[in-house]
């Protein structure tokens, strides 16, 4: 079978995406390995197929069927598989450049201001895209789950880095998957930190955590004189090892660090925040519904054909 | 620009493939670092422009006068450029996929028993296609730069692995660049070898050496009734660290073990070796005119496009 496909990547984060407009394709957990294989095969983070939301309920999968119950208008699902052939609710950077590739498609405009409500097994998200051309996804609520204690004292855990001489405070930070975020006082201790480890993290959560190395940087202000926070950071995702970026990770990572700022000063804290991650930059939004955005780049790099 | 590329691999050693039968494609580093890139870019281990070696020479390029001037049958030049944007002289698994590139873009043929000779920065190769579809490159001709000598004894220097408790005898052998091979007695020593750094070769070859760990196999017999020999290997290649196939490589490992063996047997010794790499398997034969051939599969993947 010739397969006509797209690669992309958000920020360094990067995709196979497979057009499936009618939704008969079925991808094997042995092709998606093989679609993802970065030398004998296209290579990616995960494979994503953009599928009809009818099409994957009528497959058996009934979030399809609640996606569309919530929202009639996410008509297209993002069928998200990991590199390694399973399946995964949903990723930040990919919803992203699924839109992209939509719009590449002609499966959807929004230049004119609309929004892209899309299918995801996590549920409905919604896209919007920026002046500048960056892609803003509603990553949904968040939480800190050590609550206003944590968030008052900037702590709830401890994380050991490997090579460090002691373990260092941490906020955990919940955006439906759970964050461990540790600050660093220079960008040197940043570079320097040794990710080939996961770090060890105390008390652990049952599920495991992803781990952001963060160091706050000089605020800035906006066109309009609203005050920006910067961000710089490393990321260690659970099961997976340092990547180049993490969409929820960089919601952590900013969400950490306004709760520290909050904590340390009487007056007003930024909203908006300008996160470095290896992959490049992104922006994290605290919205007035209490869910956070994440916005940054996609980029379709080429398109092809191979057998599968 | 719009590029059209094909994306290929030798046992898992990759390469982006652009046809420029024109000739006058510069392809600057940047570029060519774009292109190999495995997020941003299509990815490879490097990239491959197939050109006329006339257009070669006329860029200024002696070694493609030289090419001409040895072999005027070679008309196509296989310009290599490593990931990194620098130029390199030849690549063996490389020579294998630019014949299939030429092959898929009916530049040659093949399969009606002839060779192709194409010009490279290390002078003119011929390849064949062997009944299984494999090509086979004459690799041209090597020696033991420890001479007789090293070969009566087995060994001219001494490799560290990092983990090892002290240095094992090695035999240095040469296919226009360096190799250290090092005998394993068991596959298992083989698995746990820690090639994650560069092993302490002594003594250390003034521009260094690839280093190769093997594990001599029980021989066989092909259908003609000649003795096969079998190797296993893992290879650290100068300057780039472990990787998943290398020719010379192979080569080095098949002549090293055949001297050994020679070394303590009265008897024949097979002329065919057939080598394990991590990314594949590869057949090493020693020819009449004492030049060493590889031959191996080469898989074209998929062809796209990408703006450059």
């Amino acid at each position: 079978m010739t397969l006509r496909f797209t690669k992309g990547h958000g920020t360094q984060n990067d995709f196979v995406l497979v057009a499936d407009t009618r939704g008969d394709l079925e991808l094997t957990p042995d092709q998606v390995r093989r679609l993802a294989d970065r030398r004998a095969g296209i290579g990616g983070d995960g494979v994503i197929r953009l599928a009809p939301t009818a099409a994957v309920a009528r497959a058996g999968e009934e979030v399809a069927d609640r996606v569309l119950a919530e929202e009639p208008a996410a008509i297209w699902f993002m069928d998200y598989r990991n590199a390694d052939g399973s399946v995964a609710q949903m990723c930040g950077n990919g919803v992203r450049v699924f839109t992209a590739f939509a719009e590449q498609l002609g499966l959807a405009d929004l230049d004119d201001g609309q929004e892209l409500a899309l299918g995801t097994r996590a549920g409905v998200r919604r896209v919007r895209k920026e002046a500048d051309g960056w892609y803003a996804v509603d990553m949904g609520p968040w939480f800190l789950p050590g609550g206003e204690a944590a968030a008052s004292r900037g702590a709830d855990a401890a994380v050991l880095v490997h090579g460090w001489d002691a373990p260092r405070p941490a906020l955990s930070v919940d955006l439906g998957n759970p964050h461990t975020v540790v600050a660093l006082a220079q960008a040197s201790e940043l570079a320097d930190a040794d990710l080939t480890r996961a770090p060890e993290v105390d008390p652990l959560p049952p599920e495991g955590t992803n781990v952001e190395l963060v160091v706050p940087l000089a605020e800035t202000t906006d066109p309009d004189g609203r005050a920006v926070g910067h961000v710089r950071m490393r990321v260690h995702e659970r099961g997976v090892g340092e990547t180049q970026s993490c969409g929820t990770g960089a919601c952590a990572a900013a969400l950490a660090v306004r709760t520290w700022a909050a904590a340390g000063s009487d007056g007003p804290v930024p909203d908006v925040w300008d996160v470095e991650v290896p992959g490049g930059l992104v922006r994290v939004r605290l919205l007035e519904s209490g869910h956070v955005e994440l916005a940054g780049p996609a980029e379709l790099v080429f398109s092809g054909e191979t057998d599968l």
